[in-house]
């Protein structure tokens, strides 16, 4: 690895440019890396920050190919890329990490599981699906017991490609596409392990955090970090995300969202290769926030110590209607202090759309709740 | 002021490119504001990363008057801009903070040391010379004693623009330019106060800072924050600072820098209205850095709250030579716990240039100042 490049700049590329290609690109500006974003949308968060912006299809090996001319390495801020066209660049000794078979395996929710399940690491047991016919019948056969949670095998983000089927008479509803079907477990948290390891398989792992979502939008409402757990769980969420990232060999962020089963059983739920929603709140919180960490996986450079500076939460900021917005009460929610807020610079909103998220440092638990809270019904993106 | 605004990004400008302005434009990305940089050189280190870049001199009336258009307010990272511009610009309406009056009697250290003798704010004696030729004949007639410090009222920047005059004889290396003549006093301790002040008058201070300076450059060798001094002194040293900012009504950083001579008497050397290389390490150890602090007194946003979050040391990096350089022991030093580097993309290096820094977190004073040392010894930029 080239880093850093003597008498030029290093050209780091990175597939997607959403909140978290921004926030990457944000983290870079100290290491005097220039970031080149490829995205779809030309107004996406990352494109109004970079240094070169590409529009083009992260999805399509030829927009990809393209882009990678001139790069010094590519990362990714989203999974559905095209993993040929990463493929051929790997062939051609271009460096990319997180590597094109970690995507690979961790991009299709079913390949993920068969993974877990090969290499013994606690996932909760799956039936795949190839579309709604199969998922009947098999239902049909007494084969998949309802309720079950069914899970788009790809494409699935933002709680988008994830429901319940409580009731065999609702089975019409399901996703008629190639899935996973796992039991409804009795989950009493869900809990996040943020894991780096560097191209050397040395790991930092992020004290785990616990991610407590609005049920309605199967998004993350808030997060607490470090989570409020015994030292006996949270070693055996780190052991556990840490087996994972360690089986797929991946180079970068590993972000493990884990389910706690009220008996205390430990399952992955499931994993992304990047900087996580989860991990917003180690931008103030942490020694090495997410995005530093990740960039540090992929210039090969040592990795940076993950200690806490300060307990924190972390709130998504999301929108209630669609188009153009305003925010209300961003004045009184800077005033409190401990309080970051980042906004992601989306041009129009959309019903449950990311828009931003607030850190909130503090020293009591309890106020920090209250300071949650009051800025739930303080601050509002709404058209 | 109307940030945000709806349905489009608000515009920033500032006046000046160099390392203050990156780190400006990095803090700017959470608030969502386009930074739109002007400056001569179009390779400067904050062109690299602001949303727009002007090619033009802030010290030409014409330049900042064409670069203020479409802008909805325009702030400084340097002094040394065109007043008449600001003046014309505040006439019109447009959002200037600092203002031209703040600028027009820091950037001159004559008017700067005129302004604080009226206000009855603690600062040395001093004598005006418009020239050499006045200055021997003040320093023949026994007005001036010697040895003395003679600092250039207007351009001096990183140890450029002062010296001290030791002995008669060497008069002849006394700058030819209007300066401020100051007594050489026997020197303890140089502390730097960064206070910020909003529109509203309200006022938030950082504690003090150290900063330990290099005999031979005279910049700024590492910094200690808080200071090591007593809270008597740092009340007094914070109430000092307050008092500057007050009196100059600034709307926006004020960095202060006070002389603690060895029997305690306190004095303001001089101030600079704007982010300052003191306040480097507030980025990591401060709950609001002095960039997102300066933000928000330009957007006219209510202060961030200055606790400290891990006390810490900072040390610059200059470079040993002229022309295209290396960087040595940069992945010795990202392997150091809570040592952060920051490069600022300068892309040829000068002796003593600026060409990044480090932040040193630390629960350990004497452990820090050894691993400024270790950091010293072994990150070099070098050609």
């Amino acid at each position: 690895m080239n880093y850093p490049v003597v008498g030029r700049t290093f050209r780091l590329g990175i597939l997607g440019g959403g909140q978290l290609g921004r926030m990457l690109v944000q983290a870079a500006i100290p290491y005097d890396v220039e970031l080149v974003v490829m995205d779809p949308q030309k107004r996406c968060p990352a494109a109004e920050v970079c240094h070169d912006f590409v529009q083009g299809s992260f999805a399509l090996k030829e927009d990809v190919l393209s882009f990678a001319k001139g790069l010094d390495a590519i990362t990714v801020e989203i999974e559905n890329v095209s993993i040929e066209a990463l493929e051929e660049l790997e062939a051609q000794g271009v460096t990319v990490h997180p590597s094109s078979a970690v995507l690979k395996t961790i991009r299709d929710k079913g390949l993920q599981k068969q993974f877990f399940q090969k290499h013994k690491i606690a996932t909760l047991p799956f039936h795949l699906v190839a579309n709604r016919e199969e998922l009947l019948s098999r239902v049909e056969r007494g084969e998949i017991a309802v309720p079950f949670v069914q899970k788009t095998r790809t494409g699935g983000y933002d709680g988008q490609g994830v429901q319940v089927i409580f009731e065999k008479s609702h089975i019409g509803k399901a996703f008629d596409t190639p899935s996973v079907i796992e039991p409804l477990c009795d989950i009493a948290q869900e809990i996040s392990v943020i894991v780096a390891r560097g191209v050397d398989g040395a790991t930092a792992t992020y004290d785990p955090i616990e991610m407590v979502f609005d049920p309605e939008a199967n998004l993350i409402d808030y997060l607490i970090y470090p989570a409020p757990i015994s030292d006996h769980l949270s070693k055996q969420c780190i052991a556990l995300a840490e087996s994972a990232a360690e089986a797929l060999g991946i180079v970068g962020i590993l972000a493990v969202e884990l389910f706690v089963e009220k008996d205390g059983t430990l399952w992955i739920n499931e994993v992304a290769p990047r900087p996580h929603n989860s991990g917003h709140q180690t931008i103030e919180a942490s020694m090495t926030s997410q995005y530093e960490q990740h960039l540090r996986c992929v210039l090969e450079l040592p990795l940076g110590d993950v200690d806490i500076k300060q307990p924190s939460m972390m709130l998504n900021l999301v929108a209630d209607g669609s188009g153009v917005f305003k925010i209300e009460g961003l004045r009184e929610v800077l005033a409190l202090p401990g309080v970051k807020v980042h906004l992601y610079g989306k041009h129009e909103c959309r019903p449950n759309r990311k828009m931003g998220h607030v850190t909130i440092m503090h020293k009591d638990h309890i106020k920090a709740l209250e300071t949650v809270e009051r800025i739930r019904s303080t601050l509002r993106i709404t058209v």
